[in-house]
């Protein structure tokens, strides 16, 4: 016997409840049915926005709602400044690359967050900035950006908007789109939503609607307008991801019941859990700036052989981390609190750690990790 | 209690087999174990394709691999001419005129087959086309085009490539890509795949991967020579839809199974048992060309409510119909074949016709649908 365990941040583990749901018989997407779950799931996606605007439904993994968070808003030579602080900075940088935007770098360490007054003297140097993207949570390094912040710097600025990937920050941590100022947030289906990969969310604010009605890069698959047409009578432009949109209903029904500030506290104590136990065990955190609560990387012993302690773990003991990407192959492990994770996942996750690394011949005290672990989540079991 | 029976074209009946393998945990995707599913379903799907070269599986609907189909080989200006005989005609069109290709149409009557001699004349007298667009099956008539002769008129002209929408053909009628001379072949996961919507299938012939070489117009999400890199290698660029590749495996399974020529023979048997109940009823059927083995369109009487009548097998009797798009509105009804439908099936839906239209007031003789059916299915059950 052999269970397993999804400890990487995404895909997550999906609740049995919505499981049992995805696999009732298919129905068809054309019907009053259909689009009964789908309005409940949209009005559920509002609320964890924090918008009034509609958040569109793609078929599609998030990278397709980065790249439509783009051709839909801006034009070839548009001054775009991207925040790369990790791999998925580099993603934004390489879409705005491959449309022909001017892309001006704010370039940092992997494991940084970004000061906003670097943002913001940017943007005073270079007024005609069109738009500012960033992740708020980079899922490659598991630091968390001051996206309100920023958010707050961008609102004043009528030409200037800016643009979040939330792929591991919404439903992770508070975000409010509306509030703080996001224009443009994508997410998708496998992270905080506890769901299959292969459905995007996108949201824009009016200011990027109206981006939208200057933007000339041709599309059709990924045509926000006319999504946004045919979404808002609850139907969609083309077929939908018609199983996984009737598990987001099950599953926003799920993060509503809890209440999404437990949501968001349950995310924070796990990752609380796990930073202190790693630090416990003498490892250092990969973040230097603000962690995200999406996931926890640390630093393995310089030589150790990452990639190795990983395919042990998934293979022979049930536990599927991440590694490292690119330069932090092998040096780091990420361990995930999204989506479907409460203390006890917390507890395997840190145990799994210690056995695996002692097994492995690194040197701390047994249990060190668990323990600080357990001294911060026992004030919260049973609440 | 109201059993429910999906009768439309797509999505269609997804099999127990696969719910239950769909509905197993969550697993990581970047994992042996997932790479050894995603290679079985690629050596799969290209037995089914008839091809040696790649079948890529992109996360989104049809519609994505049609623009992907376009986008990665043609350029704005390139002369191409489209097959346009219904709703999925059109669509080709509205694709290549949004990235800016000189549209030429053969406009045909909607249920037309198109006549491979006029696409010969087309070339001879326009030898600079690029491309030649069509479907295999025009779901919107449910009429099939010759794509085999097609095919061979074009495989012998180097600068000009054969893009089929085969979404509701490879599966349904036996598809020889490679020795039919279709260059790009497209369908999507709802279809004789039997899987949930949002997955779609993209195959390149040589010749095709060679106009990608001078293709210019942006792309990164359905940039399909990083696909094929990463494809190759049994992973993909971007996160996969892994519930819908999972089934995949299994569905594959179960066609190979059953044998594709068997497959093939029984939507060949379906078709023809609906056909000949629809007309033994008096309808006229809607293709006036050949008619295709995916779903059956046949037209209501003269001032017959269509709507309602759908409307009302859906809600009240559980089974779902297809009406008719656009200017059919109304007018006909299209029984499906695909995928998961047996002998039986057949025969709960040419059932539900005759006594659903006898409710609303439709004179036939009671009963005779059926009997034509079983006149053919019966030399067939228990073989």
């Amino acid at each position: 016997m052999l269970k397993k365990y999804l400890m990487a941040p995404g895909p997550t583990p999906v609740p049995e409840r919505v499981l049992l749901e995805m696999a009732k018989p298919m129905i068809h997407h054309r019907t009053d049915e259909f689009s009964k779950t789908f309005a409940e799931a949209s009005a559920g996606l509002k609320k964890v926005f924090n918008t009034k605007n509609e958040v569109l439904m793609l078929a599609g993994s998030g990278t397709a709602a980065m790249e439509a968070a783009i051709i839909n808003t801006l034009n070839p030579g548009d001054k775009v400044l991207v925040v790369d602080a990790g791999k998925f900075g580099q993603r934004w940088k390489n879409i705005s690359k491959t449309f022909g935007m001017d892309v001006q770098v704010i370039e940092l360490e992997w494991g940084s967050s970004v000061d906003p007054a670097l943002v913001e003297n940017f943007l005073k140097s270079n007024p005609d900035t069109r738009a500012v993207m960033i992740q708020g949570s980079e899922t490659s390094t598991t630091a968390y950006h001051d996206i309100e912040a920023i958010g707050r710097i961008i609102s004043s600025r009528p030409d200037t908007i800016f643009i979040v990937d939330g792929i591991t920050s919404i439903g992770v941590h508070e975000t409010k789109m509306d509030e703080w100022g996001i224009d443009v947030a994508v997410t998708g289906s496998q992270k905080a939503f506890m769901l299959p990969p292969g459905l995007a969310f996108i949201a824009l604010s009016e200011k990027a609607w109206k981006f939208c009605e200057t933007a000339t890069i041709p599309r059709y698959y990924l045509d926000l307008k006319r999504e946004l047409k045919n979404q808002l009578e609850s139907t969609t432009a083309y077929t939908p991801a018609v199983t996984i949109i009737n598990g987001l209903k099950v599953v926003l029904d799920m993060m509503l019941e809890e209440g999404l500030e437990n949501v968001y506290k349950r995310h924070q104590i796990n990752g609380d859990a796990t930073r202190a136990a790693v630090q416990a065990m003498g490892f250092k955190l990969l973040p230097t700036g603000t962690p995200s609560n999406a996931a926890t990387g640390f630093y393995l012993p310089e030589g150790f052989e990452g990639g190795k302690f990983v395919k042990f773990m998934r293979e022979k003991v049930g536990i599927t981390y991440a590694g490292g990407q690119d330069h932090l192959k092998g040096r780091i492990v990420r361990v995930s609190h999204l989506g479907y994770h409460d203390a006890f996942d917390t507890i395997v996750a840190i145990s799994g750690l210690e056995m695996g690394l002692s097994r492995f011949g690194v040197k701390f005290q047994m249990g060190a990790g668990v323990a600080a672990a357990q001294e911060i989540l026992k004030n919260y079991i049973g609440e």
